[in-house]
């Protein structure tokens, strides 16, 4: 039952996925409590690229992209390819001509636990990519793998269907039935950062403005001059 | 024999080497049959160069650059300058004064299997760099290497006079002897990609294009719905 | 001792900290004998930004932001925020909302041991950060630190009141006894550096211009030609 | 709901996961068609332990191993700890005490998505553990985290009551409704492993006892003679 | 006033260096307030090793060992050997003819933040070592550095004199002034855990022991049967 | 011409191969000028093994063991295996089964620029290997690859034939040219290092062994007792 192509998944709203795309990876990351984000090695192709989609899931044999091609059929408007490889590879499985299917199809970028390479066209295109390498390194089609089965990508589950949030802070899933969730719990942040930062702007500190100061005693921390530092520590 | 610098080494057309640039790395490794990319861990210096040349090459011993003062005597116009340690070394051996001195004599970038500094500088003055590493750490002059013997960079065998081409995908050798099959086979898989996109952006799939469909049984790929998946796995 | 803020330290002058900074991380670097390089792993979260400023340092708890809230009171004009963490960490400590609360004190950037997050608004306030990782991973509050000790980042020691040099090549760090020294050296240095540079644009060899060709033999270099060397390995 | 101790999940049984322990991790792997395996960065803390049980899993903070301690309750003979922190950490979470508990509970091992400590006495306990990293660096007792509710590590989901096989060759996950099959297929395995064994001792070539040597046609692998081959690159 | 050996530096008492070494890194690093670890990178050569000795620190140019050859001279018997390079190398600078010239002046072995080779002998020898990799790239005697300065390792400050502590949980340093201070805490933590040890035995479970059981609430730490669990998640 | 068989290479005299792998690694390395070694990636399966060997090539694709069975065939008594992937994996291509086959037509050892697995029964059997990893995973015989052409692994070009030596150093490779001169200066190098080792235990110090100490000031290199030391940084 895993060399599957699963079609007919139920999505999330595409309209929901392009506001939390909008609200950005860390805020969204925070509103739902810090989790789900994909870690420090998903780095965009190119900078600048903020998007939310509803995610297609691929599992790929390393330097094989043969599901990549059976996955595209399966792609619609507001998705996101999501694209993992059974054992660490660095491969470029993706390229400008399989974003040239997913724009018609209107995907909205790629995730890839692995390599993309055209990157200078990608970035003329305006195709967003998000990868943990850039690599020419070509691939063959040769072996199976599945296509919209829950794949594991920076320590994440990812679910056909879950949203995708992707910016130049990285990549960020929220599994489906979180969405609700995930978009009151970020407006609230947005509207708790925009005073926060208003009063930053004013002068304020985060000392006060988060209760610290008081708790500072508590947490077992002293104030001394540098004068008494250092003569505490000759 | 190993102290060397080897003067007056065949090279590559530097006409065909800036053709093999534009086409890429990508179109290129692809075209010779997915041989001779440098890797992943080559990236440009800045976003954006795309050369072809013929390579001077470089040994030296890690944190010393005294042979890269040794090869600058030894390019010529056309020329792509290929450093390599013979240890492993993320040190700065290379910046703007080099590049200085490179683009004098109408050398079209560097190629450093270790760091590179000036990085600001490079990009100001548009000269192309690729390396393994940003670093300002500066180098000695102490101990000898060689110039214009063959290295290996990334896995592959770079002889003095072989193409090497470089784009945001990072950096390919193409064997001097290789070059006129890179350019045949080169120019029709641009052919054959330019249809592929045509055909892409109108909409056909890979599957169908490259006649996947038929072989997915063979695979061992079969189709099923969400529903009926879930219940699988149930 | 060690749960301990430190205030009042004495710091270098802001303007020759800003001078070093123009004179950017290569330079100032060579010019001290090329000690004080953070190295490679050290990189900017937007390119093009390039600051000298003095050090107000932090050292966390992994995955801990309480003590950077602590650190901003103690910032000034003309400083600049070098966060550590006790042990190796990603997180992103570090965001647009410390950048705007930063920014209204003067502070000039952000040195940062570990991950930061909100590039895409950092590069939109122009704020400057340097980083080992980009990564939008939240953190807690919970347990304490120390603000203006002296901390180790990339194998170099920053103490309080130190100038910090950043630019495209990274992080350098300058103690604040060795600050005349700096200018007078990185001045030297730029005047011998416009020469070079000026000599190299009208042709000359460094070979020749750091009287390295009569010292060839010595270092054990010889010349062949490309068709005795190959007769001399076939 | 996230900082959770989830008590009372059902267990695969305890025998069964130590036979599978005794098949060792590469044969399980294999039969169960290549999955569930957690990659090269887990090694054993000390060479030789071989063992199977079944998972508590455990959800930390980085640098704070306090939810170790309540897992540590909730452990009963024939399990293994699995401990994951929620962004990349190598800190020494565990080490010789917590084994000396989880000894008395008869718990058959420890996995760790981080450090472990005191590698010296585990191994003279004979208390097999597996890790990430090797670090002495200890942790607080300060953020919440979870017990028995499903962690990622090194790319696999690992469900309270799977079962845990380990040996030289890393760690391997067997869901629980999985390992009446695996116990079927590894025996399978280990029996077709017995006769190829016996073959090639004999003799006997996997070109030959596969059926590959028919299709290597097919593969487009052709045999050439040293000679002709040395011609044909010349 | 870098290309310096220094000479005559005070050191901490062997003879307390030695018993800081029998308690080991993770005790005395536990015992200072989790400080001074050099981290997981330095890894011993060869398993069970385990000493306390005072630093004679080396610095080296990568790929240069100039002045270990200088440092033997100035090593005295219960010393340690501390080697950094001034950039990120893994050549083996050191190896089994080094360690017979330590052995005979009593030195009790060897830290090096770059590599070492000759394991077999070194193993067979006795003479224990800590290094970041295994190497047997061998170096040239080119280019000064530094004997007995502080030198960066891990993250760590070893000024010469300072004891450092190494088994196979890696290496620690502890500065000569706070010895007296570690001897006496790294005693109150063996006491302490002697008689965890024994609890753990016992049956006791850290939460009792440490206190932590009423505190879980205030953590924010709930119970929940694994059915309701699954409930609250469907 | 890649995927190619090459059969009936010539090959390095096995019994020279044998003497080399006796001498070991580094000596080895160091005889021939400090070059051919694969660098510190390459780690032993299990220590204490120390082999020399003749060179039998592979290249495989990621993933994909398809090519090592045939290589099995082609492999003489005094043979080492040597795998290379053409794009960066740390998939397990090897194990115990392979091992048996190759055990029985006297092959020495196995090299793999990619994992391992089945260490356990490799230690049991005596089998050596080394590697880059050591993984479970396993592959597909899918993909066509070559046997007997020349492999890059470690930086360095391995030709079917060559002298290959390993040992717990790491892995070197002799060019099948280059045996009589690195039998030769090896054994040179052993008289050597036999007369230094006697030096040494004499108590000689390698400062004046090797010439140095008069080189000293010719280095810049001065002495300062640690009280100016202090002083002057003060």
């Amino acid at each position: 039952m895993r060399n599957v192509v699963v079609t007919d998944h139920p999505r999330a709203d595409a309209a929901d996925a392009g506001t939390l795309g909008e609200h950005g990876v860390a805020t969204v990351h925070e509103a739902l409590g810090r989790v789900g984000y994909l870690g420090p090695t998903f780095r965009p192709a190119w900078p600048g690229a903020r998007i939310g989609g509803t995610a297609v899931t691929v599992l790929c044999w390393p330097g094989d992209n043969l599901m990549i091609h059976v996955a595209v059929e399966q792609c619609r408007p507001g998705d996101v390819l999501v694209v993992a490889t059974n054992s660490p590879s660095s491969d470029g499985l993706f390229g400008e001509l399989f974003a040239t299917a997913l724009a018609h199809r209107g995907v909205r970028g790629v995730v890839l636990g692995c390599g993309v390479r055209d990157v200078a066209e990608l970035r003329e295109m305006g195709f967003p990519a998000w990868s943990t390498a850039v690599s020419a390194q070509g691939s063959v089609k040769a072996t199976a793998g599945a296509v919209n089965v829950p794949v594991v990508l920076g320590g994440q589950v990812v679910h056909p269907g879950d949203v995708v949030v992707a910016d130049d802070d990285g990549v960020l899933v929220v599994p489906r039935d979180d969405v609700p969730r995930a978009l009151t719990a970020a407006q609230a942040r947005i509207d708790k950062e925009a005073a926060s930062r208003a009063a930053f702007q004013a002068g304020e500190l985060g000392l006060d403005r988060y209760g610290l100061r008081d708790r500072l005693g508590e947490f077992g921390i002293s104030y001394v001059s540098h004068d008494e530092y250092v003569r505490g520590t000759e």
